[in-house]
């Protein structure tokens, strides 16, 4: 009475949907924990935080990146291949800052919000998607990148794109000029 | 100042590390919130079920299955189009009922659990992945199928695999001679 498949070789892509409604869930649990907005903004960054220093060694083993070497390439990569890789869309990067170390992902559509209509009117502080912010974060301290990560526009608070801004904190040069 | 990708086809592919990590903040997050074991599983099958309502559009849409006929076709195409489709594996199917209405969904290896190594000594009943049994059922009623959906074993707590084990409540038949 039993019927086994052909045992193929495993494969790590999924489709997203499941992935995105899970998200969604995790955001509605936090919102009944905590009632400020900014509480549940700062859970999904240290969640997000916890994540991403965990999913930088998949990240590494599974690109088979070279190391970057300026600000602007690493912000590509976390647009390019990252995104890619692990949402299925690739933001556009744009550099913000004379000094070339801030960044902005540029969304012209986020997955992650795929089921959400609007927020509610009583989450109107609510960074939705902010355990990405961690994730970046997460994932580029484990690499010696100290990053300031924020949401600068949000579409699901009307802007016109959703936009992750990415402040390098330390230059490369200044790190090794200390060793 | 801005570099933008060509834009590709919308891809609904994605690597499912970021989901298997964002479900563990999840489960974290549940056994936070509450102190027993069965309230973390009872409230993954209520989010479960909500996610399943909504994500069998989906998965109609993307898999333009055919209405399954039996049972047991049903339990093949949740196992192998859903998981492969949704979690990148593919459950074998057994019939464990001679009417015909049981089946167990047997996973070698649960990509949902990729990260964990155990359960803490004090979550002994946790059933980590009980989301999917709440998938599974708010999938199935969407379709006019009532059914219970539990884990029967789990390679979590020491068992050689894990089995989803599935019953459907009543025969297309019973449905039938209703109308």
């Amino acid at each position: 009475m039993s019927r086994s498949p052909g045992r193929k070789q495993e494969n790590h892509k999924i489709s997203r949907e499941l992935f995105v409604l899970t998200y969604g869930a995790l955001v509605a649990q936090l919102c009944k924990d905590y009632e400020k907005d900014e509480d549940v903004n700062a859970c999904l960054d240290r969640m997000g935080y916890s994540i991403g220093i965990r999913l930088i060694d998949d990240f590494l083993a599974r690109s088979a990146v070279k190391k970057c070497r300026s600000y602007s390439e690493t912000a590509d990569m976390i647009a390019q291949v990252a995104f890619k890789m692990y949402l299925g869309v690739t933001p556009s990067v744009s550099c913000s800052s004379a000094a070339g170390n801030e960044f902005s992902l540029i969304l012209d559509k986020n997955p992650l919000v795929d089921f959400v209509e609007e927020l509610p009117v009583e989450r109107a502080s609510l960074c939705y998607c902010n355990l990405l912010c961690g994730v970046i974060r997460g994932a580029l301290e484990m690499v010696h990148l100290a990053a300031e990560v924020s949401f600068l526009q949000d579409r699901l608070k009307g802007d016109a794109v959703t936009e992750i801004g990415i402040t390098f904190l330390r230059k490369p040069e200044d790190r090794k000029h200390r060793r």
